[in-house]
């Protein structure tokens, strides 16, 4: 199955309701991390993943209906041009949704910043999906929302959700049972701590790194299981509010991951020397008790994980930290 | 089997045959790495490796028997404390040949720089060895002396041969047929650039390290497989002549045995930020298609590799490198 047999099982029509939709999401951080596509045309993982949405910074996409030949993309207030990648792929996805004739004007905004390696296109793709069923309609549940922000960009699944949300990997080949869901606990003292590394343009892509990692990287078999474990035991974690243990899973997790890119040839290494510093401070806080984590992403900057007794202690080891408590309003 | 039997079927006896012997070894760098014990007492290792000796750098040592209580070490020249942990660890290996009644002066001397994390157990243990093997006049043949060697310290098994060599992992619960031997092949325009990169103590000592890899690293998994396939495409590319295999595998083993310890909880990170900056100049020099790869151990350094062409580019991208030439004398 492809992607425009998927969507056209899960959207009951292409007839827009309005000439204008909205939708809003906030970007996620993965305690467990999703990292290897069985299947690339459905963004269909190797594994389970478990996030943590970051309320306050995100995306907001308004689509408007336009006649015409060429949609029209701007970017936090600026137009771009039509050969630019991010528009160009951004029509492509909506070619899938597109009522014969017509064409969308996007106007998106991010409130991400950009330095701290947050993922834009988790919060994109789940705002366009908000922005879509609103545009048409469809009034679709969380489920399929999640289905069709996964063709867009995987971790865009766990995006429509507050708070933290599990993706789940399913086994179907159409992908169907391949969605996130929202867990229902939340957890007011935990602190996300975003280290900002400056850094030149990354080596690879998610996409790319992941392909060359599945296939190159032995060290990756024993991957799939691990994370399917490590899933579990966050979740285990949040139910119990067991900080150490979701500490704990979640930096073994994070390292895991790089390890599997590490490992894989040519080696992808998103660390840069700073990494490798802040890392150090992490571990140097932890001798000292004081109960700090970090996760990181596919790329070189930390996110922290702590409660906030420890908010002053954080502060004072990182200068530049912006801190932020996703179930404190 | 102990290592005390092990040694008593393999002397021929205990019976010095002068008061004094006398031994010599370099270091050496595994090319395909050794990382996990399958039996500890024994150093029998979970998979083989390949090491290329330098000239130069290595351990004298020689034997002298006393009548006393107590062994007497010098490292370099000066005394050491009878409850120092190096002598302690000198002794309790003697006492494994010791003659009843006597006890040894062991006087060593190391040349090997220890900011360049070069390791001196294993050149320490062959020349104690071969000290031992002239001491007690037993001519044994380099198979029986690896072996010995390698009950004190692993890597050391290899450190008896001038240039490659390969430490078989054996089979066998009685490791007797775990042992190095030499590869025959020479290869004049190979160099090995010494990186030193300043810090403080290892995280954690290399027997540690890798007892806690095996027990808490799933990605470990897969690295016994990867290291046996990578000794033979290191031979073949001796063999072959072929620097780019050779380059290639020796730093994507090195990546991945790191990757090991990245993924083990708690993690083992050897590297410093000076490392990453490091690894960065090199794939900038690949990328203007100036030939370096780097390998490195249960440490911060690197430890580069190229062909004698490229010694002045090196050179100048790393200025207090220190090359040597194994077979140029």
């Amino acid at each position: 199955m492809n992607a425009q047999d998927c969507i056209n099982q899960l959207i009951p029509n292409r007839n827009p309701c309005k000439n204008q939709g909205f939708g809003e999401a906030p970007v996620n951080i993965a305690l467990s991390k999703y990292w290897g596509k069985r299947q690339l045309e459905l963004n269909l993982p190797t594994n389970s993943s478990l996030s943590i949405s970051l309320p306050g910074l995100g995306t907001k996409t308004q689509l408007t209906l336009l006649e015409g030949v060429q949609d029209q993309v701007s970017l936090n207030g600026q137009s771009l041009q039509a050969d630019d990648s991010f528009a160009k792929r951004l029509s492509r996805y909506l070619d899938l949704y597109r009522p014969p004739g017509l064409v969308f004007r996007i106007d998106t905004f991010n409130s991400v910043p950009t330095a701290a390696g947050l993922a834009s296109s988790a919060s994109g793709y789940a705002a366009l999906v908000l922005a879509l069923n609103d545009l048409f309609g469809w009034q679709l549940d969380n489920q399929k929302l999640s289905i069709l922000a996964r063709l867009g960009s995987g971790s865009a699944s766990r995006s429509l959700f507050p708070g933290f949300a599990v993706w789940h990997k399913g086994e179907r080949d159409d992908g169907l049972d391949s969605f996130a869901e929202a867990l229902p606990q939340s957890w007011p003292e935990l602190c996300i701590g975003l280290v900002k590394i400056n850094t030149a343009q990354k080596p690879i892509g998610s996409t790319a790194g992941m392909q060359q990692t599945v296939n190159t990287c032995e060290l990756y078999q024993a991957w799939p299981a691990q994370a399917e474990r490590q899933v579990k035991l966050v979740q285990q974690a949040i139910e119990q509010r067991d900080f150490q243990l979701l500490g704990e899973t979640a930096e073994h997790n994070a390292l895991s991951m790089h390890a599997t890119m590490i490992a894989t040839w040519p080696p992808i290494v998103y660390w840069q020397a700073e990494s490798i510093t802040a890392m150090q401070q992490v571990w140097a806080l932890r001798q000292q008790g004081i109960e700090v984590y970090f996760t990181m992403d596919a790329g070189p900057n930390l996110k922290l994980l702590f409660l906030a007794d420890n908010k002053k202690a954080v502060e004072t080891a990182f200068a530049d930290i912006q801190i932020i408590q996703p179930f404190v309003k």
